[in-house]
């Protein structure tokens, strides 16, 4: 039988709560479509943090690498700052397996509500492609003359031709296996003139080897604004780290499942491993109460089988989760209802 | 009787009709509130650029200069590129002058229509405030190795403490102004960790000046998703050059107002004029058919007449736009209605 090693990072709060539901999913995916699972855990995390000074030892990606997938929770606790948290283990993962596609769906789920008046599940259904290596988040910068009124911070956004070029198509060749065959770039050219113009000249270029791809581009200000007036207009969205970023929380939002968004981070050459987790965060506020929505977790292990080859056990557990939100099933009080995470996962695993 | 000089400069497409209808309400208004409008026109566009080859004469601003404030219709028109028209008219024109802030309301007029379900007007009122001279809209980058593999562009993003902290206390003070005083930053220090977190530490500085203040802040990406979710969250946003700029287009649509926002060009020291613009842009699809919408370029006045010391007439002007359009008097086809540009300035004239 196939095998899959799987290395899991439960990470802080929630996350130690949504993963075990994840990986109850996967197993009994695993179960029905005939794979095997091979687990790995790692307790990485801010109390690792706390007792080490290390969010993860030094091997730490040597480690990963072993596995074919990341499943991770989420990362971040109160009193350890990002720059130690995120930028200790989230961001190097990130960048150090060269996952450069954040791949996000926007779909809008039956029966989960969408803040907008009158749009149903076929409204909002599409795809942001953010760049997760470079641009906006670089390591480029510094502070001169401190504690004057001279004092300036300075920080480069970088983008390469290698970068663009290679998220720009890996956006096309997803529109390609849809139906609408359409991609929007995110731009702010009118702004910001020495880095997006140069985005847009390799949004041009690369179009022009995908003729069945139609192709548009707005302002990110303006592209904010379409989200929530028209997200029907959309289908595959490619967007720098930031701007892929913001588009990224502001697509479920407008959804109405920022709870249960799940994101791939994916290095499509397979040349190290791909990483896997919900969009939210470790939400501190309700840690600890086992209330957090696991869908996200189990949403986002559905994109890891389907990163693994398991296209069939991937859709089917989407299905199950489009399903059961549809029918009534089980759901935590951020989606209305009263259930406990474990009860969610539990619903999912059995309808597998 | 007093007086006030005002540049006018329509610029391009809708522009050279919405700026016709904004002088009609501001002349109403200097009629019944007793005072004297000098107006001097400039016919500064991209039809200057195709006859001169500049978008302003190089002593532009000197000219301007002689003016308490600048009243802009649009900028921009197809075929010549943004860093001719923008950086040719509109941006020297808000550096040149120092107008640091950039202040755009966002409001659910009464009748006006916002996509969020269930919102009405109470739950929409807010401030977004924009520093409008540095930050990631910076003249300092460039590209290397053009045509190669190795081909990289990079941009700075600026943020200085006289930058941060004026336009931090500009929001600080107008929060006073306010009956919930409260202040969010938008952040992104997680990700972008020079400037941000620089950003950040200003914040909390300005804050220790503003006991009655009460302050948050957030991700950009997650404030975005809030914009959309709880807009009733928020009083006065502060926000970078670029955040500010997603955040006012994001503000309005989601109020249902894009079509209708106002902005000002701020020079709080009044050491050069300020300028008022309405947010939408020169909108070349329905330019020549006079079914533009005025009320942005309308409300852009009344900020004017504002800054200008005109209170009384400001606020009459906004409470005649509310009032006509929660009684359902004409509107443009964006809000649903036949009116055309002139009918909607003549009968908010006519009512101021
Ligand atoms: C036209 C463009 C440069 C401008 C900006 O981003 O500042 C516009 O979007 C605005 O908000 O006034
Ligand atoms: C935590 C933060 C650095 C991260 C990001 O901005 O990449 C998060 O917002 C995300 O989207 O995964």
């Amino acid at each position: 039988t196939r095998k899959h090693k799987i290395a899991v990072i439960p990470g802080d709060g929630i996350g130690k709560e949504t993963t075990p539901e994840g990986l109850r999913v996967l197993d009994a995916a695993a179960r029905r479509f005939g794979f095997d699972l091979e687990l790995k855990h790692y307790d990485w995390s801010c109390e690792t943090y706390a007792a080490t000074g290390k969010m993860m030892p030094d091997d730490g990606l040597d480690q990963l690498r072993e596995s074919d997938s990341v499943f991770l929770g989420a990362v971040g606790w109160p009193g350890v700052p990002d720059h130690v948290s995120l930028w200790g283990l989230l961001i190097p993962i990130r960048r150090g397996f060269d996952q450069y596609v954040n791949l996000r769906p926007c779909k809008l789920l039956p029966g989960s509500k969408s803040p907008l008046a009158g749009r149903g599940p076929e409204d909002i259904d599409f795809y942001v492609v953010r760049e997760n290596t470079e641009g906006e988040y670089s390591s480029v910068g510094g502070r001169m003359f401190p504690g004057t009124d001279r004092e300036f911070v300075s920080q480069q956004s970088i983008m390469t031709r290698i970068g663009c070029d290679r998220i720009m198509k890996y956006a096309f060749e997803l529109a390609m296996t849809r139906k609408r065959k359409k991609v929007t770039s995110a731009t702010k050219s009118n702004g910001i003139t020495f880095t997006m113009p140069y985005w847009d000249e390799r949004f041009a270029a690369m179009a022009k080897n995908y003729p069945e791809v139609s192709t548009n581009e707005y302002h990110i200000d303006i592209l904010c604004a379409h989200f929530v007036q028209h997200p029907d207009w959309f289908d595959v969205v490619v967007g720098s780290n930031l701007f892929g970023d913001i588009l990224s929380d502001l697509g479920p939002a407008v959804a109405g499942s920022i709870g249960i968004a799940a994101s791939a981070n994916i290095n499509p050459e397979k040349t190290a491993p791909s990483m896997f987790e919900p969009v939210h965060g470790s939400a501190p506020d309700i840690a600890g109460k086992w209330i957090a929505n696991p869908i996200g977790q189990i949403w986002s292990g559905a994109m890891m089988l389907e990163h693994l080859g398991e296209k069939a056990a991937a859709d089917c557990i989407v299905q199950t989760i489009e399903r059961l939100l549809g029918e009534g099933g089980p759901r935590t009080r951020d989606m209305g209802g009263q259930a406990g995470t474990v009860d969610v996962g539990k619903a999912i695993a059995e309808a597998v």
